[in-house]
């Protein structure tokens, strides 16, 4: 049974930073579900949270590995239950025609998504939220006709008052 | 002079693309300001977007090199103009108290912020908008005090009823 695990790595902000994360979850065969980076409140620093999905018994070590590459300053594994995470989806979804556009709307009112492109044919979409709300917003409108998509990918913070940071 | 270059890039969806892609960048010293990868409306696929700062005469050859990738199937350059951009934020924000907490409310009104968690001591905050909108939400609300804060990097649609992949 697999299970998914979030990671926060804090790693140094410089080039070549990814390569070698992801080079190594390719050379160990851990799959990347969803990878995101950015700069974070401090610049010497780059924030990763990376999502996979393998056996629990892995994720001690996925950690271990990450933690030895000289680039990463610190590993979190991110519960669920103590985390916040979310993502982000544009979509372009087929509403041609009045009746249609407003059926999509009415979907739309129901996750809150946004409008931020129209044409003659078409909406496209914004939605902000958990994994799984995006992948139910997706099923909601795949028959209106899914045009073209992309999504971010998790980012996360841990719950409560403490940086992750804090004692680098 | 350089400016900001948005790709959107098509690959297959399997293990070792990211590394494959990040490996390119690093190599020719080409800085990533942001990527995000993700799988798409077709299973075979994912879809990349990749923020980077160059000199516009080295656009179209960052294009040449990713489309001589074996796994890059299509790559097309976003221009500001003819696309949709955004990102997401999560950023612990200090406010003890309710006048802080009222305080940083009305500037969450101001940019459209969600709370997603709550201590005694701090707001965790949710942002959505293009790069600029993001920036100026957290140079905002710095002075209350940034505990932490990450970023998904930016995802890019282009404007219109086409889609980006339909002629592989």
């Amino acid at each position: 049974m697999t299970e998914k695990l979030i990671l926060s790595v804090l790693v140094d902000n410089q080039s070549g930073v990814l390569q070698r994360v992801a080079s190594l979850f390719s050379r160990r065969g851990y799959n990347i579900e969803s990878l995101t980076v950015s700069e974070t409140e401090d610049p010497a620093f780059s924030r990763m949270t990376i999502v996979t999905s393998t056996q629990p018994e892995m994720f001690r070590q996925i950690e271990m590995q990450l933690i030895k590459l000289e680039i990463v300053k610190k590993v979190a594994i991110l519960k669920p239950e103590n985390s916040v995470s979310s993502e982000l989806l544009l979509i372009k979804v087929r509403a041609k025609g009045i009746e249609k556009k407003n059926a999509l709307l009415e979907v739309n009112r129901r996750f809150g998504a946004r409008i931020v492109d129209v044409t003659l044919e078409s909406f496209t979409l914004e939605l902000t939220g958990r994994t799984e709300a995006v992948d139910e917003f997706i099923s909601s409108i795949s028959d209106f006709g899914i045009i073209e998509l992309a999504r971010t990918g998790v980012t996360s913070l841990e719950r409560g008052a403490d940086s992750f940071s804090e004692d680098i």
